[in-house]
Order: C-alpha cells, then structure tokens, then sequence
C-alpha cells in the first residue's frame, strides 16, 4: 500500500538525498505513484506537503528535491492504492496538534474491521484505516495523561501497549513525531540505520547517485533513517524484529521494545490464516 | 502587521491572479516581507503552505504563483512583523481539525493582553495572540456544540458573540475557513467582491497584469473575494463595517452581522484613548 521514510537527527538535516532515492520509488524503480506526503519539523513548526500525482511527476515533490528544508524530524510516505479512493484527504501524513504540538503519522499496511471508539477529540478527515489508528493512539495518549504533556517516555509506554492490541487488526508499521522525537512500529517490515562520525560514503539503490557524507557534515551530526527498504547498497541497514519499537532522539535509538501480538504467534502456529493482501505485498 | 487574503467559490477555483497580485506586496509594492501563508481547500482535504523567506523570494510562493491549485476556499496571509519573532510556528494560517474537518485561521491586527483561559483541547502552537485567538474561538465551538457539528448558521452565532468580546482586546480582523465556507469579521480593515456572470476584465493594482475573466470562465463560476487592500483598479470593492461578519458560500454573502465592539464606542467618544500599533498601520 506505501512505503515509509523517516529521518531524526541530532543536527537540523537536509533529507534531500534520502528522498531523492525514495521518490524514484514513485513511478521508476516501484509504482508507488498514487500521491505522496512528506512533513518536515522546523524545531516546533511543521510543515507538510501532499500531493496526488507521484513523487517523481509532482511539482511539489520536485520543490523538495531541490529546496533544501532543514529539520530534525521528517515523515515521507509513497502510496500505491490498494484499496480506498486516491483523495488528497487520505493522503499520509496525517496531522493533528495535542499538548501544543504538531503530531505528524504516516502509515504502511492493512488494518481489517478495525473501528474503535473515539471520544471525538480527533476525527478523521478522510476513511482511511491509517487515520483513524492515528486519532485512536491520540486519544488513548489524552486518555492517559489528560492535558499535561508527559515525557518521551511516558508516551513510549502507553504506545508499546496500544500498538500490539490494534495489529491485532492487521498491518501496523509507522512512523509518528511530534518533533521532538521520533517513534516507529513495525510488525512486517521497516529498517533503519544511523549515520554519525566517522562518515562514510553511500550509494543510493534506486538512482545512480553516491555522496559522500564525510564532506558535508561536521562531527556534532548524526542522523538515523528509517524506511520499508533499505535505500542504499554499501550501508549496514538493521531490520525492524515482529513488534519492535524504537524510539529515536537526537539521530539515535533511545528505547527500544518488542511487543507481543498473538495474532502473529496464531499465525505462526497455522501459516494457513495468514491473511496477505495487497497492502503487505507493497 | 499583516494583510489578508481569502477567497470562497462556487465551483474549484484557481487563485493565481489574485495571489500574483497579493504577493507583490511582500517586498515590491509594500513591505510585508517577514513571511507569508496559504492554505488550500480541495474538498475535505487542506494543503497549508507556510516559509519565513518573503512571498516574492520565497521558492514555494514562486510554486503556487505556477501550479494552479484549484480551491473553493482558500486563505492567505503576508507578513510583517511588528512584534514576535520571525519564526514559522507563528507563521498564519494556523490549523486544527474540529469535527473531522481541517479548519484554518488568519488574523491581522494586534491583540493586548489577551490571555483567556484555554481547555487544552486547543493549545497554541507558537506564542502570537492570533493562534490564541484561534484557540479560543475553537474552545467556544466545542463548549457550545460538544463534538456534533453543529450548522454553518449556529457556528456562526456562536462567532457573532465570541468575534467582539475579543476585539475589545484589540484590531482582530480575521478569515476562517472549515472548507464548507469562509466565516470573516473586521474591527478595521477588510474589502470584498463578488465576481460572476457576466464576468468582465480586472487590472491589478500591484501588478501591470489585466484579466478578462469572461475568457477563462463559465456561467456557473461566482468567486467572492476578501482582503485588507483592495487587488485590483477597476472593480467595487467594499469595505466592512467596523464589526462587522460575513459568511461566504457557493462564491456569495450568505449570512450578515454588525457586532457591537464597546472599545470602538469609547474610542468614538475620546479619541485620545484609542491605540494605533505598528500592526493597526500595517
């Protein structure tokens, strides 16, 4: 259905390269053509960019490629349209304010049946799956802590126990920031990996381009990128584990936890049930 | 500190000319160069652009004079700053979602002292009056109305008696939208029009640009139009009311108010208190 692009860093980073290779995804190298977003944090601003024509045809994605925007915490998302209509309201990333910031959510998978109470807090805008697991985390955080703002911590805790119970309901990998942070969940595949000093160079998959990050950083950055597939040949890229979620703070992985879901233990058990639609396929 | 620009259709409706001539102002034929913002209804969906560099330098104002979105509603805001640092989070439009719509917020004027007591369901983002107020209003809506939506008409008696209670605090001329219609109010500077069948030409004041707008439309269009300056030499632009709410639908006036602001009859009545900031001359 998508493929996810996360950046957080210790220094405020330009994604240019980065998104370069993925939006290739957009129509060269995959057909993840069905519209695009992407949200930069600007230290508490945010700003996001959709658009419903492809990362490689759009002219706002061709903004991103050659306008550098500085952020520490950045979301992408490329969507192939497996099921729901390709409106702009249903396009990833998501954006929502709590506790007087932005809160950006992107999304890759299928949740099935899955419809949860809300209290009306957050209402999704469009139909998508994503958007209401979105406004039901938010407001399982308010839920818990009310209007005071907790730590990074503290909201760690209450997603490693929402996150399972709704991939009970199918797909669940994805990446939320509130600027400050990055959290990322997956239960079938994400990667993700940290450039820091000594840099290296690196070569992108999807685009005959290399760059060498040696030359154009200093050794105060560090920055951690996370993505359905890896997005470069000559980089040691860690995969996601069934469940786990990370936590990542100033370009690295502050807290890590593998949760438990049953549905994957039942599947498992009897590969039979296992439900693959299209979504898990992209 | 600021001029306003909004507009409201009948049918998806390209702002390029209008914004052409807006966007002048930021730099060539005034000085509201500390930033500026737009936001894009396309039905349910919203796209808000926002850059601290200039509408006239800006690369995404430069992207919006190019790439014809086409909107029903639509609001922007050009920037000078009287007081506040430049930096984006308090940048206008501001955003929130109420009742599953994205709903949108520019403000011109300065508001003194104006702290009212927020829920915490709306938190500013930023530290300008102009997102407080925003707050707030939205605060009121759901003190009213709960999470059922309530009609245009009932948000906007609600408007009507909230929108003078603050501009006893100060100048608070403002446009907001929720993508269904486009609710403004002036203490001190607004203009809007109404073009439709038969359509005729119009030449922009800030821009050696003319339109014949009977070439590029059908009689089906009607494009009302609301600034703090009027955009162009050859039309009826009419000035608001001191106080004075107008809700625009389908391109057209649908609801009129004159609020009574208690500051203006003071002010009326001893000149000498009346307060003109840096932001009222702008």
């Amino acid at each position: 259905m998508c493929q996810l692009l996360g950046m957080n860093c210790a220094t405020p980073t330009d994604i240019t390269f980065s998104f370069r290779g993925f939006s290739q995804r957009a129509g060269i190298t995959s057909d993840h053509s069905d519209g695009f977003g992407i949200a930069f944090f600007e230290d508490k601003a945010c700003r996001l960019f959709v658009d419903n024509q492809s990362a490689v045809e759009s002219p706002i994605a061709d903004l991103i490629r050659n306008y550098p925007i500085k952020s520490r915490n950045v979301i992408a998302h490329i969507r192939k349209a497996t099921q729901g209509k390709i409106t702009l309201e249903n396009s990833h990333p998501f954006i929502r304010e709590l506790w007087g910031r932005h809160w950006i959510f992107a999304h890759n998978g299928d949740l099935h049946d899955f419809n949860p109470p809300l209290s009306g807090r957050f209402t999704p805008v469009g139909n998508t799956d994503s958007e209401r697991a979105f406004c039901y985390l938010l407001d399982q955080l308010v839920e818990a802590f009310g209007y005071e703002e907790p730590s990074l911590e503290q909201i760690f805790e209450v997603l490693e126990k929402i996150s399972p119970q709704i991939a009970e309901y199918g797909t669940f990998n994805y990446c939320l920031s509130n600027g400050k942070a990055l959290f990322s969940y997956a239960i079938t595949k994400l990667h993700w990996l940290v450039r820091e000093y000594p840099f290296n160079q690196a070569h992108l998959i999807d685009l005959d381009v290399e760059v060498d990050f040696s030359q154009v950083t200093t050794p105060e950055d560090r920055v951690a990128v996370i993505t359905t597939e890896p997005l470069t040949h000559n980089e040691n890229w860690t995969a996601y584990q069934p469940g786990e979620m990370i936590l990542f703070q100033h370009g690295e992985p502050i807290k890590k936890a593998i949760t438990h879901v049953e549905r994957l233990k039942r599947e498992q058990e009897n590969p039979e049930i296992k439900r693959i639609t299209r979504a898990d396929q992209y």
